[in-house]
């Protein structure tokens, strides 16, 4: 009997923390000097992985200062500096300083979230991504940035949080050796993670097409004010998807087109068909936002339906006993000389008049149809 | 009296049978190694099939290795080799080393469905389509993906399925060498399939039109909630032919476009009416599509219309009798002093005043027009 | 009484008929040979009529074989030859041959319609385009195909049918020798029909200004079923329209911007205009269909207003009435002991009490102005 | 009570005459020579009026013969010929051959109105506009065609009334030599009074502004029949400014980009601030539609709460009182044995039972907020 | 109970005295002389505060005559001349005369609000923006006019009022010598305060997502005719603020791609960063206005979700008691004979007839769960 109480305030809850996670971005305090860090207060604090790779062999090394992944920056092995967490603004200053960061790249990287996009400086090639992650309970998605900075022999690469991304599979081919990518140079690194924050677009997207396909059968069979809500929500974190895949597209395409020397031509070939999964996700995303739209539209439609069936209900029942009401209200009438009261059958035939209005009516609507759908006025 | 759950019913189930194969979309595992194969469980044997001919004779081998395909590869005559069925990882592999086809190319061939698109390569041209074939039940159609490799002297053509396509003409005029298609080279017996790909749009959309027809005539005259199901279920198609189309238009213009010495300048003329075929199947999917939404506004003013007659009904009867009720009701009440009792010609004076008003007021509604339409309230 | 039945059978069966008319489509069947000559069945025979004139002279011969035109189409003298009616393969494949037509050119003129488009052969310029005419009922539109070959000395034109075309004026012109058309070459004959064609889509667009200036009056002051069912068919009608005139438009456009030999600047300039007429058409067409669009939101409302009256009517009788009723009914209970049945002025006190209660109530209808237009829910 | 009665009237009978103003254009009939002249029946007959200018002197002729112009055409001071009024064919003939007008330009300044646009003649170019001005009714505005000719040393104009434009202070201008006018050629007075046409969309939108204003209180507060009339009629008049003003910004743009020798650098500096106007009018123009239509929506919404309104108030008055009916009822039941009758405080109790019943029930819609609006359901 | 009446009120007044600033233009005077410039009489009178400074020493001079700044310009310390207040319109002239204004740009910066652009003169850049400022109030926003004039040495600002801005933090870091300002030329400051106009936006914009987020859970809980408006005010500030930002990213990108020597190629690094931060508002604009379009939807699907519960409610009761009345009616009827009424047990009969009719309705209307949210009709 509360669970429409239960469920709003279900609702409200969750939807306010994701609303933090979706539709955030960040922005300096107006007129504040270029360059500022922004450190939140809950941030990870910061975490140096490196892994240092050519053919034959593989160095990882779990823990470094900023300063200690220098000497393996210009070796010719290939270095991947994983940073993992934005809350020490010391370590983030320091790591700039090694890698030679333009103040307003550390910025971009540090000050999350930045809008995807893709700065060519003279010998670094900077690509700012959102990931997305399906959440744990199954229903939603967490947004994540991470920033890429590739140089001729080393990637560096900054994440918000230490656990959550979508580079294990990678990480296990280097330690492996599999495929090509122990044979390869950093670009061809950024291309497998590049590819794999794409990849992790799609088991999101797979949740929402289920999502979709039942409220499609909810919007029709049984409409309530939570199948509402429901499309709204889906919508909402479609938009939300949307906001990140677009300037994704832009940026990887930028990334093909630009004629930077620190992408090979091997490589580019295979960020086409990073482009490609690019344009498949925006596709099923914008496929997936019109099925809900037509849903809204099928909603109200539904709503009207039920509320044409609770109408015919009411009128059959009014129509049918008004008209009996009123005649049993002239035969209570008080008048002295009411010839019909003093018949013998006047009161059966009174009757037998009533059962004729009332089944005279039910035919007149039985013809018409209106009993047809009273049986399915149902809510489950 | 139970139609309505009945179709209900008949809607999930067909609904969730399609929806995979019209909103299908292949994804690789988040961080799998590019070119790793999928082999769907269900996916049927692969079958390589050669025809080779030219313009004096024809030679059909049925079953064959890949290996045993390359000897007609470099032969001037044309070679059509089609696989059929993509369920054997080991003869694809062994195919793709065959037509030393480049590992991400084996992937979009194999890992079904891709976007369509075209990529050239040094001496080979790919091309990547959707297929679209009405279903035996006369409602709805399958997509299904064919994969084009063009090479100087041989087709090489990917499909899902071993029975199903649209190429059996093309088969025949091979065999009795009808029309230029014995005179011609790879790139026309190539021009020759993709034409029968976009044809085979047409049958397919023959059936939304006269779909919609129904529909134009259901949605006026008499909407129920089925209708409404209906018209969103044909959107949905819809819209999943245009997602096929679109990118198929893009692909074909870029064939068009693209300098690949492979396609000669006279199969290009071929080539641009095959594009305006495109473009008109395009053309005729937005026409359907801004149709279907047209009706969807029909539908909920028709409704609201519905509403407004069974309102009508009501208010007519409720008015005409409540008064009289009333009047009744008043000669009902047991004062011990009421004169009108006790006149001679009070009871029929009563039902003079009541039957007064009750002509009266259904004159007003008479003149208002309410009575019109009552008639049309109808629902088969 | 039955009015809505008729006129939905009246707008059934017309709709049906001209549904072939507008959305009409030609299509191949999938893997038919390219070049394959379609005859529907009750197509018109084909008929030629040669105009040959130059300054000095006309020479106009009604019904020729295919091989007596070929003299005249070197001669210097401006030969037009119009072809009407599809219905004989046999002429029309002769005529492909004296007129030396690429097998394709053939197809897009006798499978009718295709879209409007340009195609530049080496000394051939082919344009297809769309010609509508109103109907004779006043209501409505047929669309026609009429295909142009444009060589240096002659024009060929095709169309369907042998009597419905726009064509008069220029024939009566190059008779009488008005204007310039007889001083100028057959590029400027070519662009006085294309005139003639675009010029002819005016006259049906004006009858649809009328219909929606008509639709607006009728949608506020009174919408019935009826008027919904006319503003969809405008904007079904206008969407067809749209995708006539579209094609056209790029097809004149590249008619102007290509460089082809057998079109002389001075022509190009004449063409500008036809060009900027088009242009208009496709302004009128998108301005009527967002006025159209406007109206079924308009529509909505007007009925939700009805509605609303409606509601009005059953809610100031009922909430009048229902008291009073309740007041008759407690006097008309049979207590032993009630003491306000045996005072003398019991009765005539309840009859100031059911009074005071019924102005009470109809002033506060009154001042919530309730009654205000309830003299308005009318329907003529 | 009879105020949407009327209102309708006044409502019909003006928009049908601003019908042909606003959405009005001009098509010749199919098949005519180019070049034919239109002359509408109630044109103002043509006036010539004459103003010749340099730095030190002025020359006003009111009333010229189209030959009288031609002697100042060449000279080095500015001749502004000035055209008002359309109904003198032979006059405007005249005109042409003594300005050498290609006949195709003489059509578009006489047919009225054509689409604004810029053409470019060897030694002249042409401009057609739209001018607007408020009607002096103060609702809606007029649309009126001006043309230019602009050559080296004269400026011809043609406007479709003689009285009214918005060219008097470009005038008086002239006459007391304010500005740089008298000191400028004949460019800078042809964008004087382009900026001067530009301008006077300006009063026109700023009474939209206002009706957009007045429509926002109202569709909240007091929604009507005649509120939605006045939405679309707003809906309607904007479009009809939108498709004068784009063509108008592509139109000066082209005068910018082009490089014809008439217009000086100097003056293209000018057309660059008029260019800006216009994209603020066209600025203007969308927003205020935008406005409009969300106006639309909000009026949608506004009936249903009001309905909404109109329902609570029967479902609060016949939820009370049907029980209390009821209860009445049983107690008139004539029973020869009915125990309740007989006892004394019988009566009083039923009484209690039902007012009990009354206050239940009103308490439970109280509760809910059902009364909060009730005081509002108000209409002026 | 009078909550709407006083909310209404409170939303008109506010509203109207916003609608000056938010979709305020300017326009001349249809035939005004260019340049001429328009005082508004409640315009501030116009201040000049001059900061000069370089690597070294900062001066501030707060109220200089025109004529004063002009040693100052030419010298290489860079020279910030602020005009705050548009009242003096001979300040304003003789500002022009030493600063060598072209007319035109004199007009753009005194007859505010313009379009936001730029233009690029020999020796000067003139940038047009508009700032936006959160109200005190902390509902709602300022736009205020800031023009920038840019020359090799100094920078001009003109802003509407004295002390509305949001320069304060750039004044401080001049005077404080933080960051590199202080080492930087004069393009550096015009960037530093361009940024911080841009940045201003987002604090406006936050205050707007927690509006919708408000909005989000009152819609779907409880929609009241205030949520209507609140979504109509949301909706229509954020087409002012879209209005006031994308003409200020077009004007950006030109400063970027210009080729203007006042920009140095470092400055342009920091522009970019600039022209980032612009379209992320842009993006913020367009995502939160899709989803207050998408709130109007859920709003009138809700308003329709209620109806249906209130309808419910008068079915549920009048179907049940409608019935019983009519029994009640039955056996008050005053016929002689009677049998049922001479029965020792029919009065009891009678009642469970009456109980067992009751108790079969509420139990069909159980199953059909119309029970099931009578409990959550509730308004707070």
């Amino acid at each position: 009997m509360t669970d429409m109480n239960l469920s709003t305030a279900n609702f409200t809850v969750p939807r306010e923390e994701e609303e933090e996670d979706l539709f955030d971005y960040f922005y300096d305090k107006p007129g504040s000097i270029p360059g500022t860090l922004n450190i939140e207060e809950n941030a990870s604090p910061s975490k140096i992985v490196l892994i240092d790779y050519n053919e034959s062999q593989v160095i990882r090394i779990p823990n470094l200062t900023p300063e200690a992944c220098a000497p393996y920056l210009d070796t010719e092995s290939v270095s991947w500096v994983d940073v993992q967490g934005l809350g020490s603004e010391e370590i983030l200053r320091r790591l700039g300083g090694v890698f030679k960061l333009h103040p307003l790249v550390l910025e971009d990287v540090v000050n999350v979230p930045q809008r995807p996009k893709v700065e060519d400086y003279e010998d670094q090639l900077v690509v700012i991504c959102q990931m997305v992650m399906p959440k744990e309970t199954g229903e939603g998605f967490y947004i994540e940035q991470v920033s890429f900075v590739l140089g001729q022999y080393y990637l560096l690469t900054v994440q918000e949080e230490p656990l959550r991304d979508c580079f294990s599979p990678v990480r296990d081919r280097i330690r492996s050796g599999k495929g090509n990518i122990r044979k390869s140079n950093a670009d061809y690194l950024a291309y497998t993670l590049l590819d794999a924050i794409i990849d992790g677009f799609f088991p999101v997207l797979e949740e929402y097409g289920e999502r979709i396909e039942d409220l499609e059968d909810e919007v029709i069979a049984n409409p309530t004010p939570q199948t509402l809500e429901k499309i709204y929500q889906v919508k909402r974190e479609l938009l939300a998807l949307r906001r990140c895949i677009w300037p994704q597209r832009n940026a990887i395409n930028s990334l093909i087109r630009g004629d930077s020397d620190l992408i090979s031509s091997e490589v580019q070939v295979y960020l086409r068909d990073c482009y490609d999964h690019t344009v498949q996700v925006m596709d099923i995303v914008e496929t997936y936002r019109e099925l809900a739209s037509g849903l809204m539209d099928v909603y109200l439609s539904s709503v009207s339906n039920k509320m044409n069936e609770i109408m015919k209900v009411l009128t059959v029942i009014s129509t049918i006993f008004i008209p009996l009401t009123f005649v049993a209200g002239v035969y209570g009438m008080n008048f002295e000389y009411m010839p019909e009261l003093t018949w013998k059958w006047g009161y059966f035939a009174t009757w037998g008049v009533m059962i004729a209005i009332a089944l005279g009516l039910s035919a007149f609507f039985w013809r018409r149809g209106w009993f047809k759908n009273l049986s399915t006025i149902q809510q489950k």
